[in-house]
């Protein structure tokens, strides 16, 4: 115990019972969902010292995305009192248009304090109706869906979480631990949710940090793939896709009997069907737009790979630093 | 598919069979295993495409020491090979003499490409003899510890993960989920790890990031605890503790029939005891030391808190900038 007062953060510490009234949370679990989604959350809200249940429909064993089963605490028959609910994502088809998991999620969001859905867990949220008029962000490739299919939520694409108050929506995947600390600062306020992280050895953001978003594949022509006329026997297998938020890169292993100048051709007869892009010349692969008042740029080339038939293609976007005075 | 090209990393895309030969991963689980140690990893690993399934001693359902339940794919004796083992830390004072356990970790490294312990995970490989000679690190309270159990294992503390080359360990909780990014670098090079990152809307710091044992409370006098004569009344609860390299806060409630400035002379004669403080004048509660060739500076404070008998500790330590030239 005493341990405590010169060493750092001794696991114990963690676990000690504190004298404020103690928080509960419940955790739905169901088919499929996101390991770290819940995960990463139920780590949180432990080393802050709440009490974390899981909860599925029948309390049967789950199994989640990439295969991991658990055992849930709980069926929603026999879930005890939450202070707060946590709605994790994953691959969320069945789970949106589950009625009990809604009915659930419903009548325990009346008496929880807060309401956290990670990830793609917002269209279950948003399924529920209870996003209506309310701003919520998600899984970054299912921004443009959750909008469409809740026409009522305010998505909000630039942020790590939002805060309604009582619903608080989480960004993707990793973002479910950052957002699960804000909670932990709505309810114990923010020593207590620094202390958390830092027992986590986790560099918590408190104003958010890294948002997925805002990186320049953003200024993609998202209509692209659609509108460009591919060639029937081609196999194409994404290798790479990062940057940051000036410059990006991805990069496909592609698989066709189309020579690589005919592919390119026919993508960037593509790109002038989505219109806004600026060829520059007409013997490069390169482009320009205007976006937010940024010059963005957006250049294809091809690689040689090993198999024959095969190739590697390549797409790179670069954003201009902001004119002086934006 | 074609989706992918223009859009930013859809959840198919992540999952998509690769040419590459396909990587397995294993990880041990034991109970009171700590729940993000394998759970991070698992998501970063099913992220880059790799195969991840879960090993106990018998393959009966484990319980994580926050309580989470969880049916392991495998026993030891039905499990698959791996390219890569995981050992988790937690709770391990059972997992580090499970000679089951230390066996079956010793007969697969011999064949796997990488090991990596988590957090504490490292005092089970300690156990096994297999960082004999090795660096290692590990959750930032057990590093003393890990040093004098296996004086064998060259214990470092000012790093996020260390890499011999085969045998990778990690410092605590969240630590794992950057190593297990720098293995996914390890095996199929750093632009699949930056892109399983974002994916994960992680942002991943390639050379380490965030070092839990850098912070200031680093110079805190270890032994002090152990120096105090304490009230035999005294109850004691670590409410904050954190902050950065150069300052940190430990606040406490105590609990105890022994007035406010009793308890501060006690310490103080703890500290006297510990030495190697300088006491600021005779009034206040403050001291000062050199270390690293810089000032660091200690002091505690009392405040009142609510309830009779019982008042709120505040430790705090502020570290001087370096010298210039230094």
């Amino acid at each position: 115990m005493f341990f405590a007062l010169a060493l750092c953060s001794p696991a114990s510490a963690a676990h000690t019972p504190r004298s404020d009234p103690p928080v509960t949370v419940g955790i739905v679990l169901f088919d499929d969902v996101e390991i770290i989604d819940f995960a990463a959350p139920y780590e949180v809200f432990g080393t802050a010292g709440f009490g974390v249940v899981t909860v599925s429909r029948d309390g049967k064993p789950i199994t989640t995305a990439m295969g991991l089963t658990v055992t849930p605490d709980h069926g929603f028959a026999d879930a005890p009192a939450f202070d707060v609910l946590l709605v994790p994502g994953g691959d969320v088809g069945e789970a949106q248009r589950d009625r009990a998991l809604l009915d659930f999620i419903r009548q325990r969001t009346a008496s929880a304090r807060h309401v956290l859905s990670v990830c793609t867990g917002a269209s279950i949220l948003g399924a529920t109706g209870l996003l209506d008029g309310l701003k919520a962000t998600t899984y970054f490739p299912r921004l443009g869906e959750l909008a469409q299919r809740y026409p009522k939520v305010q998505v909000v694409a630039d942020v790590r979480w939002t805060d309604n108050g009582k619903l608080i929506t989480s960004a993707g995947l990793s973002s479910g631990m950052d957002a699960a600390l804000h909670v932990v600062a709505r309810l114990r306020g923010e020593d207590a949710a620094r202390t958390a992280a830092l027992q986590l050895e986790y560099d918590w953001q408190r104003e958010g940090g890294f948002v997925r978003s805002r990186m320049a594949d953003r200024y993609l022509p998202r209509q692209l793939d659609t509108r460009i006329r591919w060639p029937a026997d081609l196999a194409i297998t994404q290798l790479v896709s990062f940057g940051d938020e000036r410059h990006w890169r991805k990069r496909y292993r592609v698989t066709t009997t189309t020579a690589a100048e005919a592919l390119l051709a026919r993508i960037a007869d593509g790109v002038e069907n989505v219109g806004g892009w600026t060829r520059d010349g007409k013997d490069g692969w390169r482009w320009h737009a205007t976006a937010d008042g940024r010059r963005v740029t957006m250049a294809l080339a091809t690689t040689p790979a090993a198999t024959a038939g095969s190739y590697e293609l390549e797409l790179t976007v670069a954003v201009a630093a902001a004119a002086p005075g934006r």
